[in-house]
This record gives structure tokens, C-alpha cells and sequence, in this order.
């Protein structure tokens, strides 16, 4: 699921700006994500009460896991409301989940005020025309496979993984690897397991 | 996945009905869908104690919520009936969504007169035998990937994407840029999210 | 989702078979159909109070409703149990489902008694090795396109579309298409909509 | 969905150790699975009060009947905690399940030495990071189709299917037949149905 696109990407644009890329990667010291299509496949299933039911994945729950142990901070920011998206936060110890945000450039740079980060410091993950306006107030922009064409022509990266499917997990693992952390952070993961450290 | 298929289109008929077609796109007035197979991939989840989970797709939403901007009229048909769908119709604000409907050309019929419109001024998406009908009650009719043989041979547009999987974003995209609207419906849009306005 | 197979079948002993297969199907008078990996994709779903949830296919309860106004019998047959398959066989109007079934090879010859049949007069589908002693009770045997090979090397036909996916709908327009019924069937369908019949 | 894939091994380094691995697989007496990603596809659902769905697959269940008529034990590992699997495991007579464990590794060398195995007679199926641990307890090591790099690099068998559609079929049936016990198996399965014996 997870493979390294440093190296191969079919991006024409990439090339020439891959050197750029990797350079601005060593700066994040957020990851930002959009959830339905990012941490999900964009499927909305409603059950018999007219309540939502959301599908997430288990390997983007490691990744962001993975960030944690690097000292990066996680944030979700959704346009819509759940139950669902609430506990997953919570398994995933994201306390900053943020959702029925309508303007998420503006709830992205409160964000940033409250970390005392610049716009360089951020990465954020999207798939839609209303991820148009975020991609403005960060450094690092992320376009999942099953992203519009405009998110996809605006961003430094394009997951191979489509959202719901490893997506958010791919962004992680490329963060690090162009950081020459991978290998570090999956040790001191694999070492807080054994220790009985927090789950995900 | 969303790409934009007047110019390049595989169906042999249609370079010749093409122009034709972006005429007739031009009188639409409202988007009538059908909704499983089309809103969703057909699938239809029984919970324990048998009532009905349906799984729609946030695209599909967007796209809706790009109609509304555009002035055009939306309207959901389903020969089921359920609490998901109701739910769904309400959080999209389409206010005419019509369940357990047997006869689908003679409710298309009624809207008609109730909106004062022309056959001409309405478009239809469907996906199985049981929309024939609905075809010819309507100026412009639209074929999911999944449909049925006898529904793609009468279609003026047979989608890329499958049911649930934006076919419905495909075709409210397709409408949009035929008519000349898109960019200028997807900055109100982008407006409208600055301002606060409806979810979707 | 669904095409016509009998003109190009890609099994290579399908061919010399073909006129043989043909013939046997204007002799079937019934139609059983194991449920899950058939009228399923094999998913198993299990709600927090560990209760099962089921996802069926809209195309399948189509054709499902096209057998009977061919007259064609229906019956389900289930190793499982579940309330979400109860619920499922009372809207396709199919009152013959059996669920716990472990021998469905002696449960398809109780019912070809009660129903004064013979086994020629019977068509079973399934998709694993505990459908292979009822492939032994019928004269017409189909597996899914996600059968195993044990099945697939014993059927006289495998459909394209796998199980939960169109495969029991592609099932009934290959039978009906065979016996040059499905255009009347077709037409008996969308007139009994028309007059407001049964809804599936 | 389930192929033999002894004899065309697309992996280049299984040729030269095919015999090795046939050879271990004869000492197998048990099967440890992990679950999210192995015995489903890793989607974790939830529901509108936050509680976990989880979805598995029927194949996958008869693979596991089978290992129980060849006198291997299996057991499940999860790293979460779910009643959806409390469920499953039931169903399946899987007395051994270990729900949210933290230090797989640990709880393997637990189990083996309640069975009074050596790690030779083990065999351990998983698909991410967190499985490595795990993968040094035992002597036979599976990954599935889905799995991360590194697990798929230090396994004697990567699954052509994924999890969640069939995965752990396929390794039940590719471990019975280079025991040359696949065949019996089946009868005794076959022959336990038709005596009423256990469901799966």
C-alpha cells in the first residue's frame, strides 16, 4: 500500500520542483487533513435513524501515529458533522478536530496563530473545490489520487493512494522519509508498543 | 475524478449528436435523479433489525450544491424508501425528494406542471430498466457507467464515473461547463463558504 | 453491469457445450440462490452489538422480479441466519428463504418434492465448496464470477459479474434471454409498475 | 478468488526457497492472525454513537473451518478492541482471541508456550508495521497482498489476495495443500455438513 514516490514520480511538473519540495518538507511542523475523501473514500452512509456511519482506515491511524512519535501535530478539519469523526479523534489522540467549518482557510490560519507557526510550517491534505481556499494559507499542499483537477494542479504532491485507502498514511510516510526520519520513527513506535504506550 | 469528456468522448454516436446536445444543455431548468445505482453504487445494507443503510458520496453533494448556485432546480425519484434517503435530502436542501415512486415518467409528469416547464427544460439520470420510462418524459437523458445497455443506447451522456462514485458531480459538472457557468458558479460557491452559508 | 454472454463466452468448453446449455434452460421452473458471495460480495458485517448487517444489490432484486413475472419460481438458500436476509427475501417478495442451512443439497430435494418438480427443472448459484453437493441436486448450474475452481470446473456457466455486484441479475437475463422471454418479461415488468404493483 | 500458488510464484526469491518453506510448513500446528487489515480490509467503520463496525468475509471463515478439521489451532490478534470481533470469533469457535494487544510479540511467545510449541510450529499472518515484532516469533510468516514493504520483504508467502477478500482463505488452502491434506480436508468438511455439525 505504501510505497516510496520520491524517486518515480509520473508528475511531469514534479521533477523540477522536487528539490524545492524536499527542502520545504524539512520545515513542517503541521499536518492538517480534511476527512471525508482524505480519511475516507468520500462515501457518507447514513443509517436507518438518518445518522452517519463513516468508514475510516486502519493504516492512515499508524501514520499519524508515526507523526506523533516525530513531534509533528495533527489536525482534522471537516465541513460536515459525526459522532464518528469525533471518536476516531479521540482513538487517535488528535485533540484538535475541528468540524462544520465552513471557511477553512480561516480556521487554518486561527490554527496557526494558536501554534505561533507560519504558513511554511503547515502541510495540508485535500480532494475537493472547498480545499480550493486552504491550499492558500499553507506551505506544503497535498492532492489525494481521487482529488478535483484543480487541487491536483495547485499541490507539491499527489498521493498514489486515493483517500479511505492509505492516502493520509502515504503523505505521512513520505514526510518522513524526505526527512530522513522514517526508519528512527517507526523504531520508537515499535519501542512505545512494547513499553504499552497509547493505542491507534 | 472529475474530468471533463466533451471533447474527448469514446461513444462513436455521440461526435455527431455532440453539438446538438451542448444546444439542448443550454434549456435546462432542473436535474431530476434517480437514486440507487446512481447516488449510491446500488448497494442496499440491511442493519440488525432490518431497516436500511444507504452509503451516498460527499462529491455528489458539492455537485448538487454547484446546481443550486446555478439556479437549477434538483429532484430526487426512488422506487424504495427510506429514513437514509430522507436524511440525505434534507442535508443536500433538496426539498422535492420523492420515495417509493412505482411510475416514474408520470411523477416526472406532475413536477413538470408544478414548475411550469417544459420537457425540453428537464434532464434525467438513471441507471436500470425501470427509468426507461423516466427517459421519455425528459428533454436530456443521462446514463450512469453502471447503467444497463437499453439505457445507454437512448442516453445523450453516459457518465465515467459509476453511481456513488460521482456520477452525479460528473454531470452537474458536465452541465455547467456546457453551459459556460462552471468557473463562475464554483467562485460563488467558494463565496458562499466565506460567508457561512448552507452545509452540503 | 449487465451483458449478454451467450455470443462470446471466453470458457473454452463453454462453446461445444453452449447448444446443450441452452437447451436445459427451457426446462427451469426454479431458481435457487445461495445468499452470501452470491447476493453479497462475501461481506460480513458486524455492528457494535456484534449483530450482522448485510449489503445487497438494487440490479439483483430487478431481476429477482423479473423471473417472477416469467413465472419462474425463487428460493434462498443461507448457511447463515440473519434478520437483515428475513428482511431482503420479504421485499423481494420471495417467501421460500431458508437460513441455518447446513446440508442444502437435502434441502433442495425437500423442496423439489414439495414443489412436484424435477431436478432438470432447477437452477442453483454459489460461490464456495459447500455449494458443491448442491450442484449435485439440480440440473442447471451457475457459479459467480468469485466462485472457487471446484465450482467454476463443474458449472455449465460463470457469470461476469461477481456476487453483490450484478451477478444473480445477470443470471436471470442470461435465462431469460436464452428462452426468448426476457423482452415480453420486460415489458410485463414496466407495465405492472405502471399499474402500481409490487415494488422491489 | 482462491488459486494455488505453488507452482507460478511471481516473487523471485520464493523459487529459490520454495522447497524451504514447503518444508516448514509441514511442522505448522498453528495459526495466529492479525485482524484489521488481514481478516478485513482495514476499513474501521463507525457508527453514529461511536462505537466500531467492522466488516469481514465469509471466505475467509470456511478457510478457518477447514484448518479446524486439519487439528491446527488458530488464534486472532488485534492491537483494538471490538465486540464486532468478540462476535466474529464466536461464530468462528475461535476460543483464542487477544484483543487489544499491544506487544504482539509478547503475547505469541505466551500462547506457544500454553501450547507447548516451539516457534517453528507457528505460523503468523499481518499486513503493517506493527506486525515485525510478531513476524520473529514465529517460524512460517505471511503477508498479505496489502501489507507494507517491510513485511512483505521478510515473509515466505505474500497472499495474492487482500484482506478482507479472502487473504486468509488463500493461506488456509495454500497451507493445506503442501501438506498434501487439502482434498481430505474438504471431505470432512463436506461430510461434518451433511451430519449437522458446527457453522461458520
Amino acid at each position: 500500500m505504501i510505497q516510496q514516490h520520491i524517486e518515480a514520480d509520473s508528475q511531469p511538473a514534479w521533477s523540477e520542483r522536487q528539490s524545492d519540495v524536499l527542502q520545504s518538507l524539512q520545515a513542517v511542523k503541521a499536518v492538517i487533513l480534511d476527512v471525508d475523501g482524505v480519511l475516507t473514500d468520500g462515501g457518507i452512509y447514513y443509517d436507518p435513524t438518518g445518522r452517519e456511519i463513516k468508514r475510516f482506515h486502519v493504516a492512515d491511524g499508524l501514520g499519524i501515529e508515526l507523526l506523533r512519535h516525530a513531534g509533528i501535530r495533527v489536525a482534522l478539519l471537516s465541513g460536515r458533522v459525526s459522532e464518528a469523526l469525533t471518536r476516531r479523534a479521540a482513538e487517535l489522540k488528535v485533540a484538535e478536530c475541528y468540524q462544520g467549518v465552513r471557511d477553512k482557510k480561516a480556521q487554518i490560519e486561527k490554527l496557526r496563530q494558536q501554534w505561533h507557526m507560519k504558513a511554511d510550517e503547515l502541510l495540508y491534505v485535500g480532494d475537493d473545490l472547498n480545499d480550493l481556499p486552504a491550499f492558500e494559507a499553507v506551505g506544503v499542499r497535498v492532492a489525494v489520487a481521487n482529488a478535483v483537477a484543480e487541487l491536483k494542479e495547485r499541490a507539491h504532491y499527489t498521493t498514489q493512494a486515493s483517500g479511505g485507502n492509505g492516502a493520509v498514511r502515504e503523505v505521512c510516510e513520505w514526510l518522513l522519509q524526505a526527512r530522513g526520519e522514517r526508519q528512527q520513527v517507526i523504531e520508537k513506535y515499535l519501542q512505545s508498543r512494547r513499553e504499552g504506550g497509547s493505542t491507534s
